[in-house]
């Protein structure tokens, strides 16, 4: 049994069908759809893709060549463990349905915040096919001249750069008095000058207040999402970070028989040394394969995650490996900074641009995160940091790796190692 | 004193520098220039970047700046070791010059191969600004209708794809049956096709047939280098593969007070467990940092290469790092090779391409080494096995990597990971 039908709940299923080719395997899922990239959304939205192309496989696929039994419409709402049966509701009935073992992937959930100005109008969150097919919709009617997106994190900055790209006067309001979280304030700076270029951005300020003034044709809520493992949780599985499901590295829940994957779980973070709630596609993908693969019979292991994401921000990649400065001072860590900027490509080469990197890093020691911002080179470089931070390296390693050059797609010494360079001078305290 | 300001013997003196602020440094240079990057002559022939645009500093930089005395056509003829004195020809003029730590930097050299074709024809290499300059300023002059390029390596697909760029008829003739012997041959011939479809290319043929059937206004030799550190060699010091000078971590010869580095050198290969030679840039500016710090009385190590090149080819980033199955092969170690064509970013998102990974690696076991082709997405890519190769890990390590992803830079999956994954597969023999 499979309690989803996002990335997670599909990888879970696929991976339980190749441990066991003669196993029952049925994922009740909610809505209409599964194993979609919720990563593509904004780009739905922007007409990039249709809705279509977001599926890695069609609903018939999983049916048919992978003999899972795939219900759409089935919303699952609780778990009697000493039963061993889900409990679900389908075309308004409830429905028992039980199992050996259960992998709850249930994903997050965007919630809305108490906002007092959405009331009456045309609200959307960038988190389910349904809720952004009726928004692009309205966008290809042209019917949206207006909007306002609430939140500066990944998603509203991806959202805001669409609704710009479907000609839309947009304006970002955001409570915090700047934009990414997930990135310290010097890089968040470059990145919030580069979306003002493009769109209204309107920081520490309150939604209300922006709602009244722009009275825009639809809004678009992101601000962020809610691990939605609460069935687990209910029925006694020990939740974390954020509320959400706590698993072993086979993805065992507190709970005999009960797995769990994907964005309602906290993951084991390899740099923090303990489980962080980070949901992001590649690990609930990976996760849903090893719960998958465990709860058939089979044996897998997730190593963890070092909390690597990268976005797109109009014309700029913003990436991150790690943790932030702000983040290991907030984990107690003796963490340093060093910032430099260095050049995409030889500096002759047509294309250069400027690469901002930060190191974050023990003085004198250990690597502990990297952050890189620039109009090219960002995306994939930073996951050379996040292969060193996988295996625990220090400054000195990654000063010292043999990265590749020709001049159309670097300087002779790598914007990292500048880094790392700038890195090993920064003074140890006596 | 340093023997060559190329980007090691300027790297060396700048180091010494850094080190020892009233240290007297002495650079000579056979040549007018010092501190150039040789590998952006392709780029210079194609008219992307002026000679002044090569060079790190002007040679009044570290003149004035940093208070080197760089000698320019000073050509270094031998070492007397007893006398610790270098002799030099300058202005038709022998010189003699003593030392107490001497660096030999002295780069490596295009050797001109036994062709009886070439007699009477402008021949050219790719690898001194002088040679470079004469041959751009033919074809600035729009003199040169039809070239033939010797070689088919790094250089001489660069040379080919810049000729091609200025208007030439170009012809690449190769002895090999293949071109880029540092790939394998099913990504060597992803490459060939490519390559093909700009150029004329002659594989398993004769130069002198070549030569003779086109009659190229121009022949533009690319058949490799060779170290260049003879005057250590005759000194007494050891070599090794290559006839390259053999130095430890901290960049000594064999012989008392003589260090070496950059192209004239073989460092330590980490995936070989011995030295190799592997004449590239970020090498050669490492090594010479390190030769100049210990030279001077600092301290510093070099932890060797794992065979990390890229090239740009027409369209397509060619990329490898650590061990090709070829190599390892040779290397006597127990390695397979998988190959997987997976994407460069997500499915639907505008500008994917194809990307072929192939991965070198133990069965059941340790990465030696990775090749990738495509579009967009080799270059960097390919810098995480890299750093996966530094730190000695397993194929099962490659698999659990935090990469980063969204829709505009990688599938949910990076090829990375879909390659690692596919390894992980292969079955291990009984």
């Amino acid at each position: 049994m499979v309690v989803g039908g996002g990335a997670a709940g599909m990888s879970a299923a696929s991976a339980a069908r190749r441990v066991d080719p003669s196993l029952p395997i049925v994922v009740l899922e909610a809505t209409g759809h599964a194993a979609y990239g919720l990563c593509g959304l904004p780009y739905h939205l922007s007409g990039v893709v249709e809705a279509d192309g977001l599926f890695s496989y069609p609903p018939d696929y999983f049916r048919e060549k992978r003999g899972i039994d795939l219900r759409f419409g089935a919303a699952a709402t609780g778990i009697d463990l000493a039963a061993r049966e889900v409990t679900y509701t389908h075309d308004g009935r409830v429905e028992r349905i039980d199992f050996d073992a259960l992998v709850v992937a249930a994903g997050g959930a965007a919630g809305l915040p108490p906002i007092a100005g959405l009331a009456g109008r045309r609200v959307f969150t960038v988190r389910t096919i349904e809720d952004n097919s009726a928004l692009r919709e309205l966008l290809d009617a042209k019917a949206v001249r207006t909007a306002v997106v609430v939140g500066a994190g990944y998603i509203g900055l991806e959202t805001a750069e669409a609704l710009h790209a479907r000609g839309v006067a947009t304006t970002v309001v955001e409570r915090l008095p700047r934009v990414l979280p997930t990135v310290d304030e010097p890089l968040a700076s470059l990145v919030e000058a580069h979306v003002r270029e493009h769109v209204d951005l309107r920081l520490a300020t309150d939604a209300d207040a922006a709602l009244a003034e722009v009275d825009p044709d639809v809004v678009v809520v992101c601000t962020g999402v809610r691990p939605a493992g609460g069935i687990a949780a209910a029925a006694g599985a020990e939740t974390g970070p954020g509320g959400a499901l706590l698993v072993d590295e086979r993805m065992r829940t507190s709970l005999p028989a009960v797995y769990a994957a994907g964005d309602c779980v906290a993951p084991w973070h390899r740099v923090l040394g303990r489980p962080a709630y980070v949901p992001l596609g590649p690990a609930a993908n990976k996760t849903g394969r090893v719960a998958g693969t465990v709860a058939a019979g089979g044996d897998a292991t997730f190593a963890g995650v070092v909390g690597t994401a990268v976005v797109k921000v109009f014309d700029l990649e913003v990436a991150r490996t790690g943790l932030t400065l702000a983040e290991a001072r907030e984990a107690g860590l003796p963490a340093s900074a060093t910032d430099v900027v260095h050049k995409s490509r030889a500096k002759y080469y047509p294309g250069v641009a400027p690469l901002h990197v930060r190191l974050v890093h023990e003085l004198g020691g250990r690597l502990l995160g990297a952050q890189l911002v620039g109009r090219e080179g960002a995306a994939k470089r930073v996951d050379v940091v996040a292969a060193a931070l996988y295996a625990g390296l220090d400054v000195d390693d990654l000063a010292a790796f043999d990265l590749s050059y020709a001049p159309p797609y670097s300087p002779v010494y790598d914007p990292l190692l500048i880094a790392a360079q700038a890195a090993q001078r920064a003074p140890v305290p006596a």
